[in-house]
Parts: structure tokens; C-alpha cells; sequence
């Protein structure tokens, strides 16, 4: 395979709504008009990408048997986390790059996020810059995703600006303190095409021409529990820890001042031959005792998968890779295409599982499929 | 894909015996010279289909064993439901729009189940008119299928000229107050091609060029146990309610006044990741304790399968499909060549197994195959 | 397809060693050679054959640990059963109308069995007459399978005439009172295109030209522990009972009178959706509690399954569809190289396991495999 | 198939470091430049290769969770085995006749084994002699892996030989006494094309042009523990059992003197429908309980493997295929490279599951995947 050339990286520009069958075939049709080495970067998973796959699958483990005498009638998808009131339980996840997909970078996703309603996480490496963030979200709310600097004056540096753009939570990703296996990007010798202005501060060069390799060696690689309580005590918002997958780390990311539990692999993309992020959920859930809320990630493509998140002990989940795709696909109207799918389908779900609210769907108990 | 023509549908005509050497090579067969639009509504699932997929792998979860010296000939399929004596434990489910399989509609479909010898079940969302259908079952006994109206009065009147019709039972399908993702009728861009005389009562329009959304829309989307109360006051009929997955629902139903359970998931056209209607039926079973009988449907193709339904809790099953399909190749004469099929695979099924009677097949324990 | 020419049917004739790489590829192998109806007839199963797969992939449900110190050289797979010594622990399985595969008929593989060493099992449906069996026997030890008449002077005059023939026991087929749901049979209209010399005694003409459905449909259909005893107590000879799936048919035959318990689904051509034979052994063995010698079949293939049927409680195993296509690929001298394949075969396997003797291996442990 | 031409065998020759994206893609590219008797030797299994495949998918079963606040950085994948310090915790597993695979022979595996920095395990059936390997090695650590004589004072001379080439530890290869059933070599009529010095005092000739059942036919068929305990006794030097797979033989051959275990399946060549070797390991060493070393080989293919088994059990894992083809793909630079690639994968996954050290990686629980 040849070199993506990063000097002529041509993401799409259109903006349009898109149509959503499915948002599984939007990653096919994304990789019709995504460069090459962006479309392999998105999409794909490490080693074997049998975790990748495991995302996706693990959700027909359990089944939702229907309620059918449930006098419901017009489900009710909203619901709140940590004093914000969204449309929907579900989320932006903070993903890196979005220019890879779009021209209109993160400020398109963010915009499609807010004419829909729910809450944007901006990555720290983020393609586009705060201001031109805002532009999208027009002062609709944010959560910042970290990676953290070696050197905590940057990190303060970087979390004064987080906050000072109007972010109410921190998310610190403490699953990537190294990249994982990721055969495509090795393949393709992939580098970003264009600078991360967030972490510039601790990059040496500004990201562009860089593989994730060298980024996340700049970035701290050594994250621990004083990391949790120097993120919350510095910027007194609450902290979300990002890629739990044991629960006997949900416990001490709570000790050490979390205020709430993400869920995540990464997408699949970090340590592979681990279950779906899906298998794990309900016995961190049981760790976690409702203390915090818990936001779940990886592998969330259906209104069903949703369900059974939120039945397995989320409080809201956050979508990735398909939000990516609508961006690529149409822009911030496409990504609004996409979050607008979720939640019809989610309400298609509630009404046929018999479950009015978000609370109905914590509510219930799932079918363990054979 | 291009939107399927209504004006112009023309479905199948032709009226003969066909070969059934299995009930699934049907499909394709079917598929050849039914419409499109028509065929892939018929035919498709929801979702991914893995619920659809799941209705027919899910027989293979259990295995019969034979028993070889039971002193068993001449096996006897015959059994009886609600009063009425049927020649095999089969029934016709209530499926909307037969005249997309073929231009004798319902009709064609309850003259063959009737020359059978088994009850008719018609749907609210027939095609045709009660005395169009009447013609064909010649004073057989039919269940009537309820797709509840928002409106009472308009259920009064429905129920009312069902009865009048000779309906010695309720079927109401309770899992359908709105359509599941069926990703082919989105794609087709389906709406029925012709009009529901049945439920025009409550349908603005006929149900012509009307999606399946469409119609749900306008029916009742919030049942309740006092649903059944009401059909079963008002009717003085025995009522099924149709669509039970989860044994909390059978015992609800129940104690609303049903007088039947219908184990069904839909055959895989509602929630999807479910698992298969036959995983459901046992513990549906165990919640019933015998009380009121049990239909059960959702992926019956072979003798086996009859025998392994009737194995955990079912009274009788419901022929879906197949018996379309039947229709579709070679009408009301097609539809009795697949019960006839049905009736002589179970029999060799039963006398393989050394049961003698359907309640030998009753008292039959299934092997948990690996 | 095309129904099966009977009168011009051309077996293979050709008499040779051949090389027996391993036993799954004889069957492409024959199938190249064996006229299209009698090939399908010998390789098919019933319904969707998932138990005529289950039959070869329900070995790898267990795995034989190497037992590498165990002091073993030069095993010896010798055995003996009801008196028989015999080279191997697996004898040739009752297998209808050997002619269909080569023009020698059961003479050949009758040769092949005596010449390896081992036990012959004549089936009632055999298309060659004793005496001509015999000329391949020469005084080899044989038993003989019975598909009973419903007229048991006619069954006494057969066993007469087995008996007569040399048979030592007698194995009574009770899973087959009728054919199971055999497609490709269907399908080809396959009719058998030579007599049965040996059932021609109750059948309505000689067997030739008539379907399996036919012959089965003229034989006893309604076995019974009674026929265990009469079998028993007119021949004096010990009785097989052939085709137990189920613990409970053990006990009873073995109370009827039977001498051996023959577990066997008939190699997965009766009732479908059933477990893997091997899946039923376990708790047959445990059942039977070594009160009488278990032989099974259904899916041996390699010197593994033998080893495993073994250690599962099985006294012997008999070979069925391997045998046949050695017939087709090399008459008597094909057969002999198929059971010399399988000694070799288990042979190699008993070192490898450590295991010295047939009596070592039926107390080894296998590991469940996951 | 042909026979491969032994007089003619071209094995690669060139000398390179080689870019390993994944281990699994080597075999195809060595594939492509080994002569394909050897190739085929060197890569395929027994039987149906069930056993093969599972060495590899078994380690799927379970899975890593991510430890992300373990505070770790720069994880350190050093250990040491029985006095030897190595760089990571995998050596190179004793394979036959690397001449296969390069014209570099032993004497290449050694160099890059040697380079890299881990022990060195010599075959009995190398096709080179002790001297040619030391100019690979330079002193480096090496274990002999012995294939015993029938004939104890020839063992005595070979173990005296490999002492005086420095071997500091035996390895008792008691899982081989005869070949398992490797079809693809006996397709190819497959004969090494070159002799066996180290062994050639017991062959009939030299080993050239001879099949591994011949090879294996002269050399001891029957291992006891009596022979575990001459080559302790003899060779004063600690003796790995080598092919443990049931938790009986580690405590046996732990009782006759052996300094450690070796848990292997041969890499799927020897009994196959087994389980794979890493599904053993777990039970194996319950079974030791820490009282001498495990080493463990079969499957190893990524960094996460290497991990599983540590975290099941192993002290180290043996590399075997995988170094071939990088020997066949680049001679000892080759092999190096193979090297390297599983220590940096393997501190990629330290890093990423929180563990900085070896003796972390033991202490950690894994997760048992749906």
C-alpha cells in the first residue's frame, strides 16, 4: 500500500442530511469517498480485531424479550447527566481527528450535536481549535476529553482553557497512554495530515506529519489515581475515567474523586482478544453501585444496543464511529442524520420493550440469548 | 433499489399442487415470482434479521431422541383446541396481505387451510373482505386476528362483524404497536398495494399506498391489560394474546381474562437481537402451568420443529410463511400441498420418536444438544 | 435432476488396494464414481443433515490428552466381543444394498472385513443372498440385522436362515420402523435398482424398483420390548438392539432381553436436529453400567473418534460409510484398506495417548474441550 | 502432489532485517519462497488440524482487561529461567531441521536467537552439528532438546555432547514417540533432504531422505519416568518434560526428577480433535503448584499470547513457527526481527494492562470471554 500523502489530504465537504437505513453501511459508504489512510485510521481496530468485532456482537448475548401490556404509548428518550438535560441518553464521544472525515473538522460534529440536542466531548486531539469549535455549538454543552501532558503545568495550561471554553466535565482517557496494535495504520505508515492546536503545548512539532505513536509518547504515559485527584481538585469539574474495562478500577478511579465511569475499549482498538466492551459492563455496574453515572462506549450501531446498555447499568451511552461517518458523509446535517436515526430507533425499541422513560429502560431485566 | 409499483402489482395466479420437499427451499422459489416490494416484506426480518435467523437455529438448541421400542404405528396428529377438533397440531397464523403472495388473497389461503382441516386465522389487515374469505373456507372455523383501533366503538364494531363472521376466538397481537425496523420495506420504500376493508373504519385512506408505519400509526399503540378485559367482555369470545416473549406478560394476560397465550416473537419482524421465539417458550410454559393453551409461532419449517414446540409447552403452532409462500406458488391448492407436507413430516417425526398422540408428544423430554 | 436409471445402474467393478489418506476425502472420491441416486443415497442424511454433521464434529466436544510417559510401545488394538476375537475394537456396521457402490455387492465387503479380521454385519436389506455372502466370508465370523416382518413366522423363517447361515448374534434395527426425511432421495425419485434377496420373503415383489419408503412401509413399523424377547428367545442367539439414542431404551432392552446395546442415530439419516451420536454415548455407558457390551456408530471417520468411542463406553464401533467407499474404490481389497487405515489410525493414536491395550482406553478421561 | 525433489531442495539464502506487521502473515510469505514439501512440513498439523487451529483461537477464550491506573511506565519484560537471565520471556522452542527454511540452518536461528538475547533450543534433529550452531551462538545460552535412542549408552554419548557444547539444561521431547497423522506429508511423500547429525548414531543412515516415521521408528517408542530420571541422574543437568498436557504427567514427571515442565501439543502435530495447549495450561499448573518451571509453546503468535499464558501459568513461552519463517524470510536477521517484534508487542500489552513487570503479568486475573 502507498503512503497516504498527507500534504494533500482531501476529506470530504459536503453537507447535506443523509439517509440512515442502518449505520453499519455508513462505514462502507464513508470509505467510498474518505481517503484511504483516514477511512483505515476511523474504522479500524487492533491485532486481530476480534475485540473490534466483539464490540458489535456482544450485544446479542443478552436479548430484550417485549413487554407488550405495558400501556405505553410515545416514549419519552430524554433524560439528564450531571445537571445537563439531553435529548437522548446518549452522547458525542471524544474522538481524535474529525478532519480525517470532514473539512469542517470538529466544529461540523459539534454543530450536528447541538442542533440535536445532546452533549459534544471534545478531544484533546482535536483537529480544530476551541473558537472554531464554538462556532459549531453555539454555546450548547461540552465535555473535554484529556491526554495528558508529562508536565502538569501544561495540563493545568490545557484544563484552564478547557474550562474557560465552557466545558462542565473533564473525560481523562486513561486507557491509551500507548497506541495499540493497529496493523492498518502501520500498513499505511499513517500520520495525521494536520496539526492538534489543543496539545501542541507538550507536542514537539504540532501533531501534523505525526503518527499516533509519537503522539502518545509525548503524552503522559503513566497515569494513576493522583491523576483523578489532580484533574478534579485543579478543575473542581467533575471527572469522567475513560476505558474502564475492570471494575476493580472503577472502584479506585470513585476513591480517587471520579465522579463518573466511562466504559470503554476504545473502539476496539487498544488490547485485543478482550471481550466486547459490552461483556463487561454489568459487573462494573455492580462495582460502581450507582455511586457515579456511567457512560458506556464501543460498538453502539443500533436504538437496541442502547437499550441494553442502559439495561446493563449505563446511564447514557456515546456514539463514535457512526457520528463520524454522518460527518463524513454530510457534515454537521449528516451527523444530526445520525443522531436523529438513534433516537427514533431507540423510542421504536422503548415502545416495543414497553418502557415509557430512560428510567424503564434501567428497569428491565434482559434475556441471556443462548 | 426502485420503489415497488402499486399500481401495476401483479402477484401470482396460478392455482395447482406443488412439490414440497422442504418448506424452506419455498422461500426461494416463492421469491422468483412474487413482486419485490411484496416478497422481501414478506420474507424479511428486522433489523440485522439475527432474531429471524435465530426463530429457525434455535430448534436446534434441543434434539429429540428417539425411542425405539414404544410399540407405536399409525401415529395420530389429530388433537383439538378450544372445542374445535383439527386434523393435525397446526393452525394458519394470522398474517396481513395475502394478495401480495397471490391474486386469490385470503381466500385462496383459508380454502386450503380448510380442505386441511385446521382453523383459519384472519387477519385484521386482510386484503380481503370477511365474505370474500368466507367463500374460501365454505363455514370452517376461523380465529379473527385484532389490530386494536384507538377508537372503542370502532373495536365494538370490528369485533361485531368478526363475530358475525363465525370467529370463535380473538387473537390479539399485542407486540405490533408500531413496526419494527424492517431495513427491506425502507429500502424498498413498500406501502401495500392495495386497501384493508377490514380496519378502513379507522384508517384515513384504505391502507392503499399506505406504509406498514403508516397503518400502525393509526391503530392503538398502547395495550394494556385492560385491552384484553375489554375484548373479552365484550366479545364473550375467548381471547389470545399474541406476541408473549416474556413469561411476566403470559401471567398478566392471563389474569386480564385471556384464554390463550400466544408465544410468538413475530417471526423476527419487531425487536431484533431477541433471541428465538422457541428459546421463550419453556419458561412461558413453566409460567402458565397449564391454565390456558399455548399457540406458538415464529419459525416453524419442519415436523421436527412441530414436535419440538409441542415438547415444551405448546398446544398447537402457528404455520406462517411457509403457508404464504405455498399460496404464492400455487394458491389455495399450494396451501394445502404444505400443510399436507407438515402433517406427514410430523407424523414420521412422531412414529421415529415412538409417540403415538400429540399428548404422547406433550410428555416428551428434549435433549440439550451442545 | 434426473430420476435414477435402475435398469442401466453401473457400479464400479474395479478390485485394488487404495491409499487412504484419510476417510472424509473416500467420499468425494466415490462420489466421482458411484451413479448420482445410489451415491446420494449412500452419503445423505435426513432434513438439513445438522446431524449428520453433529455425527463427525461432536468428537472434537472432547479432546484426548497425551499421556507421554506412560511406558507404551507397539499397542495392541485387539479385542474381543461375545466371544469373538477380533484384530480391531470396530467391525463392519449393517449397511443396506452394498451393489449400489460396487458390483461385487456384500460379497466384497464381506472379503474385505474377513480378510482385515473382524466382524461382518449383514444387513436384511442386503442385496446379495448368504450363500453368495459367503463366498466373501469363508467362514469369518458374522452377525446378522434384521428388519423385522409383520409376520413373525416370516421373521422366525429369516432367522432361520441366518442362523443357519453362521450368524452369532443378531442385531434388531428399532430406529427405522420408517425412513427418515431423506431429500436428495426424494429429490432423485431413488429407487433401489436390484432386489433384496434376503426380505424378498415379505416383501410385495423383490425390492427392486421400490423406494426406501416402500421397503420400510411392508416391514414392522411397531417395535416393541417384545420383539427384544421373541428375537431372543426363538433364535437363541444374543440380540443387538440397534439405534438407542436414549438412556431409558437401554434399560428397557437390556430388561427385554437384550444381550447389547447398539447406539447408533443411523448415521444422522432419521431424525434430524438430533444430537451427534457421539453426544448420546456418556450417558447410555452410564446407564447401561457394563451389564452389556455397547457397540456404537454414527460419524467414526478416524483413529481418534475409535479412541474416543472407546473411553465413552463403547465396546467396540462400527464403520459404516467409510467401508462403502472403499467398496466403490477398490471392491474387497478397498475395504480391507479402509479397515487397515483405521487399525493403523488407532494404533498410532493408543502410543500417542499412552494407552497399551483397548482396555487402557476405555479408562482414560477425556478433557471436555471448550 | 510430486515428491519433492530432495536432491534439488533450494532453501532461501538471503540475509535481511524483515518488517513483521503480524507474525500469522509470515507463514503466507514464507510460504511463498520455502520449496513446498518443506513448507508444507513445517506449517501443517495432524488430521483435520482442529487441534492446529485451536492453539490459536484458544487464547481468545480469555481476555485481558486493561489495569489504566496501575501507575505503570517503560514496563520491563525481562525474567529469568533456571540462572539465566533473558530479555523477555519467551525462548526459542526446539524445531527439526531448520535447513527447511534457510541455508543458514540452526546456525541462523541461533544468531538471532543469540542476538536478541534469550536461550537457544537445540533439536536433536538438527541438520546442523553442534560446532556449526556455536558460530551462531558465540556462547549464548542453549538447552538440548533430546529424542531419545533405544539404546541408553548412545543416549549417554549425545547427552555427553551437548554438555560439552554447553547445553545447561535437557529438554525430553516425550510427546513424539511416533509421527502424528500429517496428511500433507504424506501427500507429498515428504523426506527431509538432508541428515540428521546429532542423532545420525542411531539412524540408519543419516537421516537423509528419510520420512519422520522412519526417523521416529529408530528412536525410543516407549518414555517412562524411568528415563526422566536416567537423564537427570546422567546429565546432572535440570530436565524439562516436554508435551505435558494432562496436569497426571506434570506430577509424574515432577516425581522422577524433572526441574521442569514444558506444556506443548507439538503445535497441533501430534494428536489432533485435542484441545488447544493453552486451554491445558491453566489445570497443568494448578497441578505444579510452583515447584519447578513451565515453559509453554504452541499458538504463540502476538504479544497479547505471550501475556494470556504468563497470566495462566507459563514462566516463559517457547517461540516456534513464527521464528521459521522469519528465518526462512531473512536468516538470522530475520529471525531477530521476530524477536523483537513479540518483545516490543509484549510491552505494548505490559503497558496497556497495567503491568510493569513479568511477575505483575502472572499476578494478573483474566477475563473469561463469552
Amino acid at each position: 500500500m502507498q503512503q497516504t500523502k498527507t500534504m494533500d489530504y482531501n476529506a470530504p465537504s459536503e453537507v447535506k442530511e443523509i439517509e440512515v437505513v442502518n449505520t453499519l453501511e455508513l462505514e462502507e459508504r464513508a470509505g467510498q469517498i474518505v481517503p484511504h489512510g483516514g477511512f483505515h485510521y476511523m474504522s479500524g481496530g487492533s491485532g486481530d480485531e476480534f475485540t473490534l468485532r466483539k464490540n458489535i456482537e456482544s450485544f446479542n448475548y443478552k436479548g430484550i424479550l417485549p413487554r407488550v401490556l405495558a400501556d405505553v404509548e410515545h416514549p419519552d428518550s430524554s433524560t439528564s447527566i450531571l445537571g445537563h438535560d439531553i435529548r437522548a441518553p446518549f452522547i458525542m464521544a471524544p474522538i481524535a481527528a474529525h478532519g480525517l472525515a470532514h473539512q469542517s473538522k470538529e466544529a461540523g460534529t459539534a454543530r450536528g450535536v447541538a442542533e440535536f440536542g445532546t452533549i459534544m466531548s471534545i478531544s484533546a486531539y482535536s483537529g480544530a481549535k476551541f473558537e472554531e469549535i464554538e462556532e459549531g455549538l453555539n454555546g450548547s454543552p461540552r465535555w473535554f476529553q484529556i491526554y495528558m501532558s508529562k508536565d502538569d503545568e501544561i495540563n493545568k495550561a490545557i484544563v484552564d482553557e478547557a474550562k474557560a471554553d465552557g466545558a462542565t466535565a473533564i473525560i481523562l482517557t486513561a486507557d491509551s497512554t500507548l497506541s495499540g496494535n493497529r496493523e492498518k495504520d502501520i500498513r499505511n505508515k499513517f500520520v495525521y495530515p494536520f496539526g492538534m492546536p489543543i496539545v501542541s503545548r507538550y507536542l514537539t512539532g504540532t501533531g501534523e506529519k505525526m503518527s499516533l505513536n509519537n503522539i502518545y509518547a509525548q503524552s503522559k504515559q503513566k497515569i494513576s489515581p493522583q491523576d483523578v485527584t489532580f484533574l478534579s481538585d485543579y478543575s473542581g469539574l467533575p471527572i469522567f475515567v475513560k476505558g474502564i474495562q475492570a471494575p476493580e478500577d472503577a472502584i479506585i478511579a470513585i476513591e480517587a474523586g471520579a465522579s463518573g465511569i466511562w466504559v470503554s475499549n476504545h473502539g476496539g482498538r487498544q488490547l485485543d482478544g478482550a471481550p466486547g466492551s459490552f461483556e463487561t459492563l454489568e459487573v462494573i455496574a455492580e462495582a460502581v453501585q450507582g455511586r457515579v453515572p456511567i457512560v458506556f462506549d464501543s460498538g453502539i450501531r443500533r436504538g437496541e444496543h442502547i437499550f441494553k446498555a442502559l439495561a446493563s447499568g449505563a446511564d447514557v451511552v456515546a456514539i463514535g464511529r457512526p457520528a463520524l461517518y454522518g460527518l463524513a458523509l454530510g457534515g454537521w446535517k449528516g451527523v444530526k442524520s445520525v443522531f436523529d436515526y438513534f433516537d427514533k430507533d431507540l423510542k421504536r425499541v422503548m415502545q416495543l420493550a414497553g418502557t415509557q422513560t430512560v428510567e424503564d429502560i434501567k428497569n428491565t431485566t434482559l434475556f441471556k440469548n443462548n
